[in-house]
């Protein structure tokens, strides 16, 4: 997977000066690593009998997507608030400064369903605590794993996600 | 494609009173249905000899990551203004009320790229015309095609786009 890392840009001071942002549009552009990015979960997903995908707004859908595609399975949403139409469960989490929620429709899993989830990058942890909370609304829906593209290792975010599976695929 | 359009829900009254307002999140999740509407996109691309998908943020990016992924092409990401860390090319368009930017980043393209935007919804046409015009910036790219998975006939989108090809896989 050095192949892959390598072709994650580092960008100094982005969002703010002190942040060096990883960013994976040089990754997504070339269309050989890209669909390396996906295999690499697609054969890891492959024998778990997964029947959906969350994808975590909005750089988890290019994966997720993709990945569901491949998979043969839906690709469900994981929202910021106000973008689903129907009716939905949310959760708040906190960011640096104030908090933000997300949203998952009530229908868009069912009894028996066996999810991953999947976003970009696994910083804080935050986000992703916040979308494992939303499937627990959900009676009888198994949580695989949650899957990134990305981990921020020194961020400590896996210490936020110890009640499920963590996986990802490249690690700075 | 019939089937397609049958999947996709109408809320009534979103995002405001009087909007009947199409949901995709019940065709996204039914795996097969997916696959069929990535598919009817992949078939017709495929002897296009295609090198990006441009996907437009966020709904965009479901199906253009995924098809991106099926043709082994890269897939290039158009953003709300202020998401992409390195240097960009902007686009202005008007909203109801005010207006919104996108953006690319310059590195995104290059001359002999032969590109295919994607989004979900094609309605008045403003997000897809300043997509477009983003395109433009580069020298020596050709814009195949702006692909929807619905378009809105009524609301007359084709016509902010006469320069460009068109297609919709479900009408309404």
């Amino acid at each position: 997977m050095n192949h892959l890392r390598d072709a994650i840009r580092g960008v100094p001071d982005f969002p703010k000066p002190g942040i060096l942002f990883r960013d994976i549009t040089t990754l997504l552009k070339d269309g050989r690593l890209f669909q390396q990015a996906v295999d690499l979960f697609a054969e890891r997903y492959a024998p778990r009998k997964v029947s959906a995908i969350a994808g975590i707004e909005s750089r988890g859908f290019l994966i997720g997507s993709a990945l569901a595609y491949k998979l043969g399975c839906g690709i469900v949403l994981i929202r910021k608030a106000g973008k689903l139409p129907a009716p939905t469960y949310t959760e708040t989490y906190a960011l640096e400064y104030g908090e933000d929620r997300i949203q998952i429709h009530r229908d868009a899993l069912s009894e028996g369903d066996r999810v991953v989830l999947i976003d970009d990058l696994l910083a804080t942890g935050g986000t992703m605590r916040a979308a494992v909370n939303l499937l627990k609304h959900f009676e009888g829906v198994e949580i695989l794993e949650a899957g990134f593209l990305i981990e921020l290792a020194d961020l400590g975010g896996r210490k936020q996600l110890a009640d499920v599976e963590v996986f990802s695929a490249i690690t700075f």
